[in-house]
């Protein structure tokens, strides 16, 4: 799907025709994308996002319609006009793959080109990576919270726009998801599409029974049942069984019922002990109803006997304390080759200047010890001393380990490097990563800091940018 | 902008194939689609998200590429395939129009037609009138908390997906939002598109004054110059003030200042006193940075002379206590023209059967006093006691009033009625109806519970339907 260049903040169009009028437009720039918190209060993120955002630099043209929109605007010369006639974006991306582990004030994407290219993907690109990164970290939650229990994401209804439900179903299955209600996310990224019915059906009918046999009619191998139309215990769940033992008189069977109201601990543990004793112990329980982590991990703190926990709202909308949006941001770090950074009165958020390399000490077993940003041609080994990037008094002593680049070139002057790779093998990656963390990390509450150092040299560096600034306004 | 029909939730589809299976597809068949709490916790919702759900109802077709996509399902009979081949949405839609002012627990969409068309539409319209009469609503709350200050919605890199962003500023823009960054949705809406210029301009200069005179050079009668990226009281204002100069000098205005970190109201106090006392007070000033209602009130508290609100975050993705998302649901509630209703454990939750009309009793002065559920051949006047749809022991009694349809007829037989509004109009209608509300319903903190109210015969059809229920399960 073509996504318009005019999906972007107004200031990225007027900043590009200034530094067009001023002969900047050429310049070569570096602007580094991240976030500085961990989503959810957790320990981590899981990357998401990117094959979307580069079929957006991929395709970057403005059409004649678009052009004569700025027009209209009255904001805007002629030449500059133009000049976005033919524009496109040559530069080059550097990224993790997504369902990649990830952590705050590292790097994710460095892009470099033109001031102008850069300048101007600023907003599609943090709207694909924040949003997507989100969605995904929290089904990772999720899907750790669910245990052996498989999670499907059935949030459309309740999500941010038509794309909101889109972007938020493949981000869903990166973090681990195994399915979804969305079929046009179905079709559009290959994700195994799942469902039950409604009450409305039930209610079509003269009485549930009724309702329930149609349906099993229907889809005899498929069928998910909904029992709490009128009563679950005494209706919906009797009901089913009578159509589960007419199923499998016929050769077929119930594939399971669905609990979508009250206390879903005790209703699923009633239906377990029911359909084991009615001969059904296959007949797979499915539970829906504002579930999140934290209702999952109550759920199965009590003994809840869910095979599978359908989740809407709170997964597709990513909500949850910490979460709803990825506070991800786009900073210059390098102009003309010189190193820039960004100091506000808060020390601590002073951006890292300088194109950057984002390595992770992976130890003995494979196990992820810490990441490590540092200049491009620091040389760093087991033994150098490290710093905290917000608080340069807490340091520490990188172990003996192997470093790993993070990232690679994913894109190179407007060409892609990366095949197109599925969902299945990004949710793999997540999966292999989260393993491999400190099992701290992936606690809900005050989970373990991963570290994120940065090097002796690219402290050094910052240190310089900011005595410098310091002595430029000592002067002014 | 088509959207598929495939976007929807799989259920639909399959209740679809097993309704036409049953031979019901014709079945007429009557659904309301309301809420049940108002976001925020608030006092009223703004509806909005109209026009692009009709949209959706109208080009509703299923393509060769979507239906070979479901039967790779393999899930489906050729039949129902067929059936789909020339499946047109031809029923009816009764609506309030968009901007208008409206509560929890009353009809707000009622679809008519074939079961199964009113069936599939379930997920495309809960997705569009959910999320914007959410951002609508958000907008409306921080417009008020920003009294005679003007609201931008600054929201695209953090909403949740492309179309997150773009519904997003159309929906602010109905709750009275003054313009929005996003400039697709300024072409695709005609909304009035605002901005700045980000950090990284000024970076990208030797030095801020420069910076400054090379955007003002650019932009010499709308600039606004964001002060913060070194020093905003030190640094960027004196710069700021500098340029004006200039700019007055030969015959230009400089627009405003933006600040976007730091003590918002102490920084704008200053900002302002400074601005004056260089003789420019018609500068306007900007301020933005993580703000909301509640942010906003505290600023104007303290004093703070800010003169327009840039809203981000929060806005676009409708975030804060009982945000995020709204939590709409599409009910069943007639079928062959016999009312229905969902009565489950919680007596509270039970629908409301029928096809009803929604009035809203007016008082002499104009003004909003409650509304009134009514079955569509009610005859309702001042002096009927009516009741509380959640607890028949609370009821009043009607005052002297004007009736008026909150709804009409926006769709019949699959043909639009409704001509096409400018968002203006529809903002217009916010505004307005805002207005008319009794004062302490706008309130954030314990709002004044506007009453919705059922009238004497649609209580009687309900207690009738529910003693008929208990009655069959008390057979069963």
């Amino acid at each position: 799907m073509r996504i318009s260049p005019l999906l972007t903040d107004l200031y990225e169009l007027t900043m590009l025709a200034g530094y067009l009028e001023e002969g900047m437009a050429d310049k070569q720039a570096v602007f580094d994308l991240y976030f500085r918190t961990n989503p959810f209060e957790g320990g981590y993120a899981i990357f998401a996002g990117l094959a979307p955002a580069l079929d957006c630099l991929e395709q970057l043209r403005f059409t004649e319609e678009e052009i004569g929109y700025l027009a209209s605007l009255h904001l805007f010369k002629p030449r500059f006009l133009e000049y976005l006639r033919t524009f496109r974006f040559c530069g080059t991306v550097v990224a993790p793959l997504e369902g990649s582990v990830v952590f705050a004030n590292e790097p994710l994407l460095t892009v470099s080109g033109t001031l102008t290219e850069v300048q101007l993907v600023e907003t599609v690109l943090l709207n694909s990576i924040n949003f997507q990164t989100l969605v995904a970290t929290k089904a990772a939650r999720i899907c750790s919270a669910a245990g052996d229990g498989e999670v499907i994401e059935f949030g459309l209804r309740r999500a941010q726009g038509p794309d909101g439900g889109l972007s938020a179903s493949r981000a869903a299955c990166i973090g681990g998801a195994k399915g979804t209600s969305n079929v046009l996310a179905g079709m559009d990224f290959g994700l195994p599409v799942r469902g039950t019915h409604a009450h409305s059906w039930v209610q079509s009918f003269p009485d549930e029974l009724t309702a329930f046999r149609a349906y099993a009619d229907a889809f005899p191998d498929s069928s998910v049942l909904l029992v709490d139309t009128y009563d679950t215990l005494t209706s919906g769940l009797p009901n089913a069984i009578t159509v589960a033992r007419e199923l499998h008189a016929r050769g077929h069977n119930l594939r399971g019922i669905r609990l979508d109201s009250g206390d879903l601990a005790y209703l699923s543990r009633e239906a377990r002990r029911m359909l084991d004793a009615a001969g059904f112990p296959e007949v797979r329980i499915l539970a829906s109803n504002e579930l999140d982590e934290w209702v999952i991990e109550s759920i199965r703190n009590e003994g809840g006997r869910v095979d599978i926990y359908g989740v809407g709202t709170k997964l597709a909308t990513a909500s949850g304390p910490g979460g709803v949006a990825l506070g991800g941001v786009y900073k210059l770090v390098a102009i003309d080759g010189q190193p820039k950074m960004k100091r506000t009165s808060d020390l601590a958020k002073a951006t890292l200047p300088g194109a950057k390399r984002v390595l992770r000490a992976v130890g003995p077993e494979g196990s992820y010890l810490q990441d490590l940003v540092c200049l491009e041609d620091d040389a760093v080994t087991g033994g150098t001393t490290v710093y905290d990037p917000t608080n340069p008094l807490r340091h520490t002593t990188l172990p003996p380990c192997r470093l790993v680049d993070l990232r690679q070139v994913v894109m190179e002057r407007g060409q892609r490097l990366l095949a197109e790779e599925p969902i299945e093998t990004m949710a793999e990656r997540c999966r292999r990563d989260l393993a491999l963390l400190p099992q701290g990390c992936r606690r809900f509450v005050n989970p373990h800091r991963y570290k994120v150092s940065i090097s002796p040299q690219l402290k050094a560096l910052r240190c310089r940018l900011i005595e410098a600034m310091n002595a430029g306004r000592r002067q002014a």
